[in-house]
């Protein structure tokens, strides 16, 4: 198979165009018609064709859920969060490549990081997140068992399966690394493959990132495929175990939702649509303070990184009135100081648009926009250049405008470039309303130092929101910004930013599982979810468990222990050796007037403390630590002379992939002569594998 | 204002037949037009007149989002829970009242009982789950705080908020009162107003129902409304902040989701549709087990409960195929005791279908399923009714198909009523292929006493289902049915059953909720969610926290107390005490030779020990008792001559409405003397309220 590199054909600019090739049923795939040109957004040259024609989606979208689903399904958490951390590592050692690359998209140094480093950021971030978070297993377990009977016999436990079906992505020109793979971490995580559709002005970054990613070979057969040029017939064939995750623009959004396969089989459809994401300056922060400079900073940062073509950045801010002309004489002066021009040179901060096309689309937003508002930087039609031909690339001046909040148009024209509208605000309440009129935005930022403006603006604001950020000299030095989705935290706002929630965590994986809710009695329970659960069989032997190792242990293996009595002299004794005399446990009179004992009890902490002395087997074996205690809670109290038994089990095993050893919880019940439990917890242990 | 009673009207049926009334805008509104005749499912006599005409919409959403929304909002989740818990109780008291007007739908008192004891049980659920689970408190934060740097100083967190707009329901038929209840009981304790639609068949009970809680008085106004007939241009005004909840056939949710506001706009659009849910039959449970009877009294149950007119209902019995004689044998002999009449006559086991149309429809259904199978008991066509006109009431037989598997009818049409068809299976596998022939199921269950075969099936089949039911002798006493949803598990269902989620406790109130990621520093982050979070300000006074009552504390306050040295004779004293004497503590050299020591170590428990007697202050104060303690890690081990510090500062208050005492999370840190923590942890208290 021939391999061609695009950055090589950077060098080769003479020949003709070439055309991107889709990779699916695990094979490239080149296109048999003459497709749509691609152009370099600097200097406006062909780069490449893009078309998928010949491409059989049915055939990808069956070999995805035949060959990928399975194959994925067959590893656990742990084991694809393992690939996620090699493919991200894998990425990390070609991105030089990428950047290459990344600048013909206009793209500065900066910007290529942005994207290319936020995207494997992402792999590594769901990578660690996973193996924190998941179990080491293909079944996620989701929340507490649910008691469905008084007599234990009737459990409800939620459970989260993998999806049958295949996640299609596509994406938006704007973020062409970091969007695929933003959407690829949770499904594959989830065990769902993914098929990828770029953007196609910037088709051929994405191209060159699956170029790295088959290359590497890290990746099952099925797992990822990848459709350079339109997606064909695929809705025609979605069901109700596929996915769609879409981002771009609320009409292109409107037209994919209400497809007839995907209404039909309530497709999941995920959409980051148009967003007119606002930051606010605090009453607090006048200019003098570090948070005056630190929005001014931020407000110019979001208009020019990737040349504003974020679907983070600002597009509102908010200022209070006395403060409008400050901002603007701030904002003005750093601007000036923002050299455009050809990505490659010295010197340039903010390169080209993705296409002459999307210059454009935001010359005629400008347009609509100065309906409302007069411009204070920037001119749309003329731009100084750096190092490139303003005419062949899709250069544009960044654009700063003063608008009037009570309009419609700045609360609802998102130009689509390096361009923001400053806008008064008077009240709290005020602000808030005006959040409200973007309809639902991706991301916010409140500048403030003041942490009752900021509960007021956050809790007024977030109904229609996504993401808030606060900034302020308390936590600037660490911030990330107001235009940067983490992968812990969802990213997706709700009404016109388009509804969905991405990443998010875990979140984001559970977007991809179907939660089931299971009704059964503890002993189907415990099969179906591989763990111990209350009511399911015990198993005593003459092995005590501590004395198994991770491989010899099962969930059900239990040892009982006791009885020890507890005396006066006992809690009398633990009191003067800790120092913790609390009433209740040593002064009869007040005891008695304590609503919830009546009398004088034990310690809480004594009676742990006698339980583990009761469960241990204190010779060197394969438990190695007990390095925490889960809900605990003391359930009854301990009376002078009651005596207590313990009962531990193992109730689920959590092997590390990179470790010779595991993680076992186990529960204890500590209950009276009376049968009564005073006392329930999970203790967690490590414990060995077996040696060699 | 006239209140009418339906109840009376049973005894007046010679009157012209009542116009339902409207609940809007905090008034009964009488459409001024004639409106759609609804007749009695019994006696086919007219009942009553269902329209809308005159109410205003637009009016109707506006009064919610500004009358209700911010009624509600103003009380925490636990008032909410208590004005919830109150409601249900008053709907028991006037229950009666509620199965007298369910018998005309043509339900039996055990039918009636399905549905408003159903209803008054979500709302007393959620009232009691929202207690234990949701803070006392307006915001609800979800999940952990995420570390987003090293220093500590910018952080990552949750939280859910109301949704500012409207929960408009739009119910099925045969559910008039747990219907509304269980969309309405989320959506009122997530702080949004609710409008109520009935299905205009059943309307009657609906407006009953409405009437029984608008007498109450105990909603505030603007929390519940409700319109009798069509919503006319209802969606039209809908936004981002507003939420439908739909229950009803595949092809009305297909129209509704395409509704070019609700697509524009993003509305959250939650939809329960057609269900070709499954009961299998496990290899094991040949005749003379008591699985194979529990199977046979189930699926007869499904099919006539409701007269099978349950979303949730067995449409397709999976039967192994030696056993599908046996089967149809068992069932057809329980299905001829079945009498079919008037619900309100002694012996009645099943009563009318909601409708003349609604059994033209069934017999309509059941006759494309004899494409793919045959009938084996009943015909569509005659029945023997008890008590009643068998052409005037809406009544039909019970009927069961034996049918084929490989065909597509028996997966694909539902036939609304009481009918079921029998399919042999010969493999697990096969039956999973079965079963997601289906297409995505709302319930599904699984009779065996095979574990191992459960899991195989659970996890096979889960990524088409809503809810799996595993029914067996060892839970069937205490089983709720294979047709029951429950509020704390999800109700809905991948696919063709609309791919919706409702209840489910909890998630179902977040449904209603926006989540928002918010990023700030610590003190921010304190302000927004009103807890303290490690890195915000701790306040330490004069006063030790544990001498403040619930209403002088504040999260923040904190006491430090420290240091205690830990000694060699201390652990060895303890070791012998608690009878703890694990190897690490005891025995130097097995000590260096664990992995994570490398010399003899403190016992947790120990630390923690000596910790509580550090932070308590002894004498009677407003701390009545420790209660529990959660998430204990013990961070780094503590070594003989160690010091420990603990720190500990009150992190979340959660007063108790019912009660003169509250609960207090303490966030503990104990630390050594270079600084670092050997053990983090919450200290859970309940503290009284100021007295009097």
């Amino acid at each position: 198979m021939v391999q061609f590199r695009l950055v090589s054909l950077v060098e080769e600019s003479r020949m003709p165009s070439p055309m991107l090739r889709s990779h699916v049923l695990g094979a490239w795939h080149t296109a048999d018609d003459d497709g749509k040109a691609v152009h370099d957004a600097v200097t406006g040259e062909e780069i490449a064709r893009v078309s998928s024609s010949g491409v059989d989606f049915a055939a990808a979208l069956d070999y995805g859920r035949r060959t990928g689903g399975p194959a994925l399904r067959e590893l656990t958490f742990h084991q694809r969060a393992a690939l996620l951390k090699a493919l991200g590592l894998h990425i990390r050692e070609q991105r030089e490549r990428l950047y290459a690359v990344s600048a013909r998209t206009g793209a500065t140094l900066g910007d290529s990081k942005f994207d290319v480093d936020g995207g494997m950021g992402v792999l590594l971030s769901y990578a660690s997140k996973a193996k924190r978070e998941l179990p080491n297993d293909t079944v996620y377990v989701d929340g507490p068992v649910e008691p469905l009977g008084k007599g234990g016999t009737f459990l409800g436990q939620h459970v989260c399966v993998s999806l049958r079906g295949v996640a299609v992505q596509i994406n938006a020109f704007n973020f062409p690394v970091w969007g695929p793979l933003e959407k690829f971490a949770p499904a594959f995580l989830a065990g769902v493959p993914t098929i990828v559709k770029p953007a196609t002005p910037t088709a051929f970054l994405t191209a060159e990132l699956i170029e790295v990613i088959v290359e590497s070979g890290i990746l099952p057969a099925g797992a990822l495929q990848f459709v350079a040029g339109g997606l064909g017939d695929t809705f025609d064939h979605l069901t109700g175990q596929d996915l769609v995750s879409f981002t771009g623009s609320a009409s292109t959004a409107q037209l994919l939702r209400t497809h007839s396969a995907l209404v039909r089989n309530a497709v999941r459809f995920n959409a980051e649509a148009d967003s007119l994401n606002l930051s606010a300056l605090g009453p607090d922060a006048v200019p003098g303070t570090p948070e005056f400079d630190l929005f001014v900073k931020a407000l110019v940062a979001e208009m020019t990184v990737k040349a504003g073509q974020k679907c983070t950045a600002i597009r509102r801010a908010f200022v209070p009135s006395g403060l409008v002309e400050a901002v603007v004489e701030a904002a003005t002066a750093r601007l000036a100081k923002t050299v455009v021009g050809n990505p490659a040179a010295e010197g340039v901060r903010m390169g080209a648009l993705a296409s002459l096309d999307q210059r454009d689309e935001v010359r005629r937003s400008v347009g609509a926009l100065t309906g409302a508002g007069r411009i204070v930087y920037g001119d749309p039609e003329k731009v100084d250049v750096l190092d490139a031909d303003p005419q062949r690339g899709a250069f544009l001046s960044p654009i700063l405008l003063v608008g009037d909040p009570d309009r419609a148009e700045p609360h609802e024209v998102e130009a689509f470039g390096p361009v923001a509208t400053v806008m008064a605000y008077d009240t709290t309440d005020q602000l808030v309303e005006y959040a409200a009129r973007g309809q639902g935005s991706l991301a916010g930022s409140v500048v403030t130092a003041d942490t009752a403006f900021a509960r007021d603006v956050v809790l007024g604001v977030a109904p229609w929101h996504g993401r808030l950020l606060i900034l302020n000299d308390r936590d600037a030095k660490e911030s990330t910004g107001h235009g940067s989705p983490l992968p812990m935290l969802v990213h997706g706002g709700p009404g016109r930013a388009g509804g969905g929630e991405e990443m998010g965590g875990i979140r984001g994986v559970l977007h991809h599982m179907q939660r089931t809710a299971v009704q059964a009695d503890p002993d189907t329970l415990a099969a179906v979810t591989g763990r111990w659960v209350a009511g399911a069989q015990r198993h005593v032997d003459d092995v005590h468990p501590f004395r198994k190792n991770l491989a010899q242990l099962r969930p059900g293996d239990t040892v009982v222990a006791g009885p020890r009595r507890v005396t006066q002299e006992d809690v009398e004794h633990f009191a003067e050796f800790t120092g913790d005399t609390f009433y209740a446990h040593m002064d009869a009179e007040a005891a008695a007037a304590n609503p919830l004992f009546g009398e004088r009890v034990a310690h809480g902490y004594l009676v742990v403390s006698l339980a583990a002395g009761l469960f241990v087997d204190p010779d060197p074996g394969p438990v190695l630590a007990n390095f925490g205690v889960d809900s605990l809670r003391f359930l009854s109290p301990v009376k002078f002379g009651d005596e207590l038994t313990v009962t531990l089990t193992c109730k689920q095993i959590t092997p590390r992939e990179s470790a010779d050893y595991g993680e076992v919880r186990w529960d204890a019940d500590v209950t009276r002569q009376d049968g009564e439990s005073v006392a329930k917890y999970d203790v967690l242990t490590l414990v060995a594998k077996p040696a060699g």
